[in-house]
């Protein structure tokens, strides 16, 4: 951008962008830097001066040079400089998925009257279109295709401006300053990783620096569909507020590998990685010894290795942050769990101390005094609420040992993950091997024929090459793909379960602070009781007066307890919800009982 | 070791163990499978049978055999299979250092009777020996040296068997089968690295996984001097409560990059990580054009080069777990924060209920009656806990506030500490021109002589090589080596810091119980006070008149409610047990259908 920009500034039109005339180079501390070049097209234009010569590379052209230039149809047509943005566009597309936007029948080069009505024909808004059958219909995407490696994040980003500068209409298509600002404005922007537990995906969120945490937590509502108020964030074990006010900088610095953990109450049944299986596109070799087609086969197949080598690693990961963020998960709950019980056994420690004694609650033959009874009915009241407290604290513990117990589940399956990894390691291997057959092939496509003796090698060559990404696609399929798959059912099951538990203690934990300013009520009214006894008793000393009247105490609220009540029937509702969640899951396992990549 | 004993079981002695003669070969999951080869210099022998003829590399020799090949002493010495055991230590020794046991000065081939001297004169427990000066003293030494890159807790292992294996007295040197056995249980060690936080060292210690965790504890204590008992541990994040009669295949699984974290109350200054600086191993170049010794030299230089990567890289990582175990701590404290407050303030409400009224805790014209004495001076001193109490709550929320801003601090040091990771980067490319150089020179060292061309860029070459080398040091020293000990010194503030914080938090727990234990004293004595008032004035009112009875409670009777409550809980029960059978159903449904091998 910044080259095309260069160039615009110095009225230059470049006519030949494309991949091949981008070079690399490596800065001094290993960073890539891109370098436009090949002026061999470029021609200096006047702003507003139209040139008519066309050149370019005819995948990359813009459809008025296409015409003009491939298809030879005279026109009188004047380009300007957005035939360059065109050109980037396509450039753009091919760099993030690999393949070209815009592909006829049979490739573009066999069909140019079909592409030039691809490029000229796409409707608004579309970034792709291809023909799948000869004489077919075109087929437009107004998306990156799956096997597109950029994130979620930043196709949001790419997109609009990918559909703004292939757009033929010269009215309808950005200007270059728009181009400019825009994808200036995705550079300056820094990316915050969030992996969304409940659905086991990990998002790349693009924002600026200034921008408040608010404008972060709406873009990733936009990728979680989670409302900013639902969001909960972990960071490295621990939970992490966002303070919507703030300025994002306030934000810890993410890695893939250590993400901000998104953790919500929403019941998704956790999707994973969308991925296209790497199996369908391993080309097969040709039976004859064909030295050209044997190189471009084998890098085809080397292709679709490293894609498996590289989903292989995603979905290790993937794994990896389930467990992880599942684990910080159960051991912010334990806080949660350590932190009521010790509050509960505060709340019981001083209860205890205000209940009455022995003979005075064993209340056999109670003299008729209003005090006396009020005071036993106080009391009777607060031996309740300790008994609700004890029935807390003891449900507490129990929540306690059950999350202990799916953290050692988790513990295992962390182990049992590091052995995971020897996949990846397996199809590292493969590649490494099958690299060295195709450089073997890229030499020898160069040379005129084979002997005798070469050309068995060869041959060799070619059935080891197929058995080695034989072997990489079933370590990938059998072990990748099935545990990863296990894993997000088991991931889902967890989830579930601390869902509930976590439900639990928030419960929990209103339940004692509801019996704890209840109780606080009760002494108090207590108190009262005791001050006027102490009172009469300091009055009855001095001169012998009657008590006065006792205000009438609160009493206790039911209320309150209904309101339990209804908290509690809210809970089953949730426990209800779950149990058709999973009678849903057992149709569904049941209908498709062997669909392996689902 | 398995190869060695391949061959005794075989009856034979190789005679020619070195690194030279040990192949590498790549397994199927990309390990390193090591083969012994080039039997040569292999004999068949009967267990008992000793032979006379002598074979080997010189460097690698047994003193036995080393005098009659090398010195060509005569001498009747026959040998037996332990000269394989002497060879191997050699090999362990230079594998393990990048520089042989015994150097006489000049090097071993100049000086072969200082050689005999050093192998034959080594005192017991010694594993290297060298001569620093011409005609100089021997020194000894019995560890391994500084560069050595195995861990503290490997050389603690490794060095007792070099002691024993390099040993020229047939009878303190070890058997075959002592040494295999040592060696095999080196082998069947599991790692767990901890990364002691005081101390910025990060130690790998060596168990077997049958050991128990207190076999643990007592290695932990050999390396970090830190005594069991005051060894707290965090793993990734969070408390990790060490049992040790457990089997030490409760600890989870750590990595360099994920270590067990020891947080202990010891007052160290961090000592770090102890290395030699490359830039004392870096070789000159000669002027004048010298292929062969311009090879070496470059070779040299790259070697220092690459150990400062190494170097480099293990400083960022010791940089980034300082950083992060504090913030961990941080963290737990944090939440010992909140706890204590929590209680605190749960303690602070049902005391503010039972402190007495205004109208008697003014007592400006106290009657003079025991109880009204007593209740007062009891209620006083709940005033006085009770103030004690806030004052606690008030200094907890001052550390808290204290952490928070340690915390900010940190947070902007690690983002700060992204950026340093250029360093390596940088260190990494100089690496990557200085190995293209380096080729050249491999391929022109075999070369009868250079054109005047090829010598002027051979010497151009020299220079851009010694510059590169200039700029890696000068990285490595001021960009690796000045941040790690500026990070090191304010890493000793912060733990001084957070550790006064951690005893002042636990003070404050401490005095919190205190207040508690003694409010629940008071309020029990107030209680008696109160139940003897009760009595006293149901026995008066007894005698004299009845009032009225109370007006039954309207409303429900809350002990209904909570029996309802209950009997809800136990439903909800009910309802988990059913939702935990379905999940068993879900597992077992999903293993039938697609995971064979789960």
């Amino acid at each position: 951008m910044a080259g095309m920009n260069h160039l615009r500034e110095n009225g230059i039109v470049h006519r030949d962008i494309k991949p091949g005339n981008i070079m690399r180079l490596v800065g001094e501390e290993g960073q890539s830097i891109y370098k436009l070049s090949d002026f061999g097209a470029a021609r200096e234009l006047d702003d507003d001066e139209k040139f008519v010569s066309v050149y370019g590379t005819e995948e990359y052209l813009h459809p008025d040079m296409y015409e003009r230039a491939v298809l030879r149809k005279p026109q009188q047509k004047a380009f300007g400089v957005t035939v360059d943005l065109w050109s980037i566009g396509v450039t753009l597309y091919h760099a993030a998925t690999g393949s070209l936007p815009f592909i006829p029948f049979g490739g573009p080069r066999r069909n140019k009257e079909i592409m030039y009505r691809i490029t000229t024909e796409k409707p608004a808004g579309a970034i792709s279109g291809t023909q799948k059958q000869e004489n077919g219909p075109l087929e437009w995407s107004y998306s990156l295709p799956i096997t597109c490696r950029l994130s979620m994040g930043l196709q949001n980003q790419l997109v609009p401006i990918l559909a703004n500068i292939l757009e033929v209409e010269q009215d309808k298509c950005w200007g270059f300053d728009q181009f400019f600002a825009e994808t200036s404005d995705i550079l300056q922007r820094t990316v915050i990783h969030v992996f969304s537990l409940p659905q086991a995906v990990l998002h790349h969120v693009y924002i600026h620096a200034h921008n408040t945490i608010a404008i972060f937590l709406e873009a990733v509502y936009e990728q979680t569909n989670v409302t900013p108020k639902h969001q909960e964030y972990l960071f490295e074990g621990h939970p992490c507020v966002l303070e919507p006010s703030l300025s994002a900088q306030h934000i810890a610095h993410t890695a893939a590998s250590s993400p901000l953990t998104l953790f919500s109450m929403s019941s998704d049944t956790p999707k994973g990685l969308a991925f296209r299986d790497p199996a369908l596109d391993v080309p097969k070799f040709v039976p004859k010894v064909d030295l050209q087609a044997d190189y471009s086969t084998a890098k085809g197949v080397l292709g679709a290795g490293y894609q498996a080598l590289w989903l292989a690693r995603v979905l290790l990961d993937g794994q990896a942050l389930m467990l992880r963020g599942l684990h910080w998960v159960l051991e912010v709950l334990q806080d949660t769990c350590q932190q009521t019980l010790e509050v509960t056994r505060t709340a019981l420690l001083y209860l205890s101390s205000s209940l009455g004694t022995e003979r005075l609650s064993s209340g056999a033959e109670m003299p008729d005094v209003q005090e006396l009874k009020e005071a036993t009915e106080l009391r009777s009241r607060l031996q309740t609420l300790s008994e609700v407290l004890s029935k807390c604290s003891h449900n507490v513990t129990e929540t306690q040992r059950s999350l202990s117990c799916l953290g050692e589940e988790l513990l295992k399956n962390r182990n049992q993950s590091h052995e995971d990894n020897r996949s990846a390691q397996k199809i590292q291997c493969c590649l490494d091997k099958m690299h060295f057959i195709y450089k073997q092939f890229k030499k020898s496509r160069m040379r005129p024929g084979l002997s005798y003796n070469e050309e068995q090698i060869h041959k060799l060559d070619k059935v080891n090459f197929s058995h080695l990404a034989k072997r990489l696609l079933q370590v990938f399929q059998e072990e990748c793909v099935q545990t990863y798959q296990v894993s997000l059912v088991t991931h889902g099951k967890r989830m579930r379960q601390v869902q509930r538990a976590q439900n639990h203690l928030h419960l929990i934990a209103h339940s004692v602070a509801t019996c704890n300013s209840e109780a606080r009520g009760a002494q108090e009214s207590l108190n009262k009781i005791f001050d006027q006894l102490l009172l009469d008793r300091a009055s009855k000393q001095g001169a012998e007066v009657s008590p006065q009247p006792m205000a009438p105490h609160p009493g206790p609220d039911p209320k309150d307890l209904v309101f339990h009540m209804q908290e509690l029937c809210n809970d089953m509702k949730l426990l209800a919800f779950d149990l058709q969640d999973n009678n849903r899951l057992i149709e569904r396992l049941h209908r498709v009982p062997s669909a392996p990549d689902v």
